[in-house]
């Protein structure tokens, strides 16, 4: 029987719909759940299970930052007590508060990008956006219930048509939104004010997204528009992060029957160059590409 | 009760899959059907009933050069033979030898863009396509049957997952077909030997086809790979002759349920410049951009 730790990672690990908030917020929860938990009666043996936990963590979602950014935030915390000979209760205290600090730290990143997307969204504006971002998601709906007016064009975004689900969750909050097929957003583009991206990952060189955020982003450049990405710090990592392969995603998602001499690829994730975007809206402002390589 | 001909006409008219050769054959068999089975009695009422036709047909599928280009020549065939005061069995016999000619030329445009499909595909290419295209898929049958060994990426081609039926061509003829989401076109690029697409119409600065060929011609354009397009000439119009309105397409096609403040937009076709493609593979060969411009 699994583990409440283990249910969690297989939960991150099966999830193929969610981005990486909403991921972010499960992995925050398996370290709060293992805390609150852990019967571990050793400080080595508190530790080793620990870094059983990140590493399946990063595994689970290899594309997705945050496993990443938080898993160290963790391990870090927990190797700077070790000077002072903690006790297990001890570290799961010390996991707990950061936990709540990180949560805390999450939740201002989300007051302070609604704060940026305001002064960039008019009145009468329309947003092209890709695929389900919980961060541009809850950017937008901040924005419509601080005043302003505007539209939505959203793709479904295949194999897992999340997109469906950010119209969805849009329209129930009144926010007028036109659900596109994918390969259409290029040609929507022509009636968008600028397009709206989340990110899985940021790096000083690129940010990873969804399939079919280059296409969209190479075709807003060449238009002359703006491509903004949104997202908070936990996904800014560097390029040398990529060491754990992508994940190979199921073919039935793409052609559920078989066909004589037809193989499916089904890539969720591409890196798209920042110098496609006019900049990152994260809790630390609108950053410019460059000021994205600076930080990093 | 629908006419043979009528029920031809409203075949083409709900067609949502087939390209626009296909749809040719079909507008090709409407004369045929009409000039073997026309029972007017006078020359004027031939002449109307023909008109009539061949406004249905234009507006039948309006995206579609050829519903244009062979109604003209069927119209300006008759109109030729008006100064030798023709019996209506005369014009009859005149339209059955040109559908004939028409379709003689057609076969004839087929073994001229296979011959040009091998000298261009060499063995262990890789062909990137979108969508259905009858043109594309013949002459990648072709050059396979002569002996070339490649092997072609295609997409699905949302709404109508069209690129299912290309895979599944090509699988059964023992070309190795890799199946993806429109979306993965761009990234799969990357595996590409040259993009090959076929065409709705080629005027003298664009090309039109199936929604997605904009983003993917420029991501090709961008990466420096070739795009190459492959249509014979009754595709080919001028600009001007965009005057018939595209039609809408179903909504259920994207979505079936109801969603509040949610619409959905379902365009199918779009243009595509030239400028982002290296030439048109036709019967009279592989044409630049440029000389299309003079052709046209």
């Amino acid at each position: 029987m699994l583990t409440p730790v283990e249910e969690i990672i297989e939960e991150i690990e099966k999830d193929r719909k969610s981005g990486a908030s909403t991921l972010t917020d499960k992995a925050l929860e398996c370290f709060a759940v293992f805390a609150e938990q852990s019967s571990d009666k050793t400080l080595q043996t508190l530790q080793d299970q620990l870094l059983l936990i990140c590493n399946e963590l990063i595994h689970s979602q290899p594309d997705m930052a945050p496993m990443f950014t938080v898993t160290q935030r963790v391990l870090s915390c927990v190797e700077n007590l070790k000077n002072q000979n903690p006790s297990p209760e001890k570290i799961r205290k010390t996991i707990k508060e950061l936990i709540h600090t990180i949560r805390t730290e999450l939740v201002q990143a989300k007051e302070k990008i609604a704060a940026i997307g305001l002064s960039l969204i008019k009145n009468s504006d329309t947003i092209l956006t890709h695929s389900y971002s919980s961060s541009v998601k809850e950017m937008l709906i901040s924005v419509h219930k601080m005043g302003t007016t505007f539209q939505v064009i959203a793709t479904e975004s295949r194999p897992g048509f999340e997109g469906r689900k950010l119209a969805q969750d849009l329209g129930r909050e009144g926010i007028h939104t036109t659900l596109i097929v994918d390969s259409a957003a290029c040609k929507l583009l022509q009636n968008a004010s600028m397009v709206i991206l989340g990110a899985d990952r940021v790096t000083e060189k690129f940010f990873v997204n969804k399939i079919g955020s280059y296409s969209l982003a190479l075709c807003t450049h060449h238009a002359s528009k703006d491509v903004y990405v949104v997202c908070d710090t936990t996904k800014f990592v560097p390029t040398s992060f990529s060491t754990v392969e992508s994940k190979l995603y199921p073919d039935e998602e793409v052609l559920e029957e078989e066909l004589p001499n037809v193989t499916v690829e089904n890539p969720y994730f591409e890196e798209v160059p920042l110098s496609f975007i006019k900049g990152v809206i994260c809790e630390k402002g609108l950053l410019s590409p460059k000021e994205i390589g600076v930080i990093i």
